[in-house]
């Protein structure tokens, strides 16, 4: 069974600028759901015009529509985000909040449009913020109809107040590696269960 | 096929005194999994000497080897805490710090002894805090290798600087009714799922 | 000592449309300040095009040059959001993200350009988030160099799951009332202790 | 004008057993508020029986009403923790529960005991965790009654999925010596200038 995965990667830069660490890591998550037979398209959110709001539609110019189209056309959902002042970047909140609008776009027996997706996350900083910027972003990705596969985050953070960025390390450190292998092995694991065994509704 | 769920309740008091909210919440929970086909045990964590520390034995008179072992039994496990200041509360943090040594305890191919077994949460304050303790509850349960299903936190607060307790409402508000019976229908149809397709390991 | 307040209502909706619960709360405490001598100005922070980066200046048609003088002038910084799945909202996050340049701009003893200025926390909501809102909030604006008096926050939040809004209450509770009050009166002893009694730096 | 200042330390294991990472940051900070003129006294929490519960007096063989009376005979609270799954402790989510009580302790000016004092916070761990941990002990102390001075954490942690605890380290970093520094000199600023101009009270 052929999945695919959709990763929005929430840095504050458009592409063309300095490379991204966030890519960094979606990269790697990438190349190891393609050993697992999925497919992914990655999207930098920046780019777009994502408007701020709390419905699937935010009128004239939003990109929002059309990047909804790719989550729920997708099977699996990579939320990858760098961490600023110790949290989830406002790229990824906003995007967070497009999805508030799932919580009403069910089917007549209650899911949401999103159910039988799964989410993984990708974080990554000079420095500490990865764990609680995993616990927001799981909150907010299952209130909205996502599942969660066992060990859903790869991230690199450097020691207490350094300076270093994923992007530039030589090499990707083994525990790197390991998750992320761990990540996209569960989460694909999961996806291919979820969809040919539909959460069962009201 | 037959599951069974354990369900730690995280209040601070001991039983034989005022009636505890979190289980009247888990209560609930452990009707709409028996409707699923799920058999709850409950343990109130507070009638134990549950000893601080990060290992699955921390010596004479710990009584937390005796709950893992319920864990690790079970298939389901359901976290019930009240809110403290807007957290979780110390009792709940105590058991996560426990659990924090199914990071080493792995198979051969890696995988934690958790892994496969499903978690849920339970909420229940006079006032607001309920989506921050899911979060660190699905952080720190979701590290330690337990997978989270759709909407997997049942919760009641009241309004801001509440004073009425869960176990003192005349009746079930029907939210909190509907989101006990999709965590029960959503975590019950993903345990099974993972009982008959156990996570592939390195 | 005459002292100024500037409040940032972070808000996802610009003005015009349907009024702001956010703003409600920031009038309350702009009311509250003036009894204590101090003068507030609110800015619409959707309202204006704050780009998203961690500089102080991000550019042709960056708004944040001019906001930023507002609270470097201002003795008092009120930040005012609404609660979306919990948690603060993305315009909010964007303004900390361009207050993390605060970092690297100090003096030449060691203190940021928002040393000694006093920080507090408006919170509105439909329903439950609140305290995790000020924590998030308190963590990145103390990082950052602003000083937080006791019971920095005012909030409002419907019970779970509610979806009242601040706005439409026909009257302010008491308990609301007397938060903001107290909020109002600590901040303003406090900016003036520091006003007049700067931090001695290295 | 003496000051004194009452350390919390919250690790989990009692004294006697190896070297506590929490106690050598706590040290630190002794020290550094030993040159602003304030006397330190640390305590354990882990070597007290402190009992489960939101009074101030939980009944016979509660260690909590000696140790409340030290934090409100001292003018400062240091509240030292390590992290364990990127969060506070339970020993020191204990405290904070305790601490709850302060809510209904008010004098006739609804002024809680422990107005006018300061707090900060003291953060280790092997790795990721210490911004979330700063965020939630920062909202829970402001709740309960106390101030925090501009940059009001002191933390090590080391790189992503790290093993090295900062009592192990030959030196300690410079990074945290400053904000140490900078932790007892703001502090102890701030605690002398509430001592002599106190909060107004309604």
């Amino acid at each position: 069974m052929a999945l695919t995965a959709i990763a929005l990667n929430a840095t504050l830069k458009s592409s063309g600028g300095e490379p991204s660490s966030t890519d960094r890591m979606l990269d790697l998550i990438a190349a190891a759901l393609q050993k697992e037979g999925v497919e992914t398209e990655t999207i930098r959110l920046a780019d777009h015009n994502v408007k701020p709001g709390v419905t699937s539609d935010e009128g004239a110019g939003d990109a929002w529509p059309a990047i909804r189209k790719l989550i729920l056309d997708a099977d699996i959902l990579i939320l990858g985000t760098p961490i600023w002042v110790g949290q989830p970047s406002s790229v990824v909140k906003r995007a967070l909040e497009r999805m508030d609008a799932f919580l009403e776009e069910k089917d007549d027996q209650g899911r949401m449009v999103s159910y039988g997706k799964v989410a993984a996350v990708a974080v990554v900083g000079n420095e500490d913020g990865a764990h609680h910027v995993s616990a927001e972003l799981y909150q907010a990705i299952n209130d909205v109809g996502f599942t969660i596969a066992a060990n859903a985050v790869a991230y690199w953070v450097g020691g207490a107040m350094g300076s270093t960025n994923f992007v530039d390390l030589d090499e990707v450190p083994e525990v790197v590696t390991t998750s992320v292998e761990m990540l996209a092995r569960n989460t694909a694991h999961l996806a291919k269960l979820l969809k040919q065994n539909e959460y069962p509704g009201e």
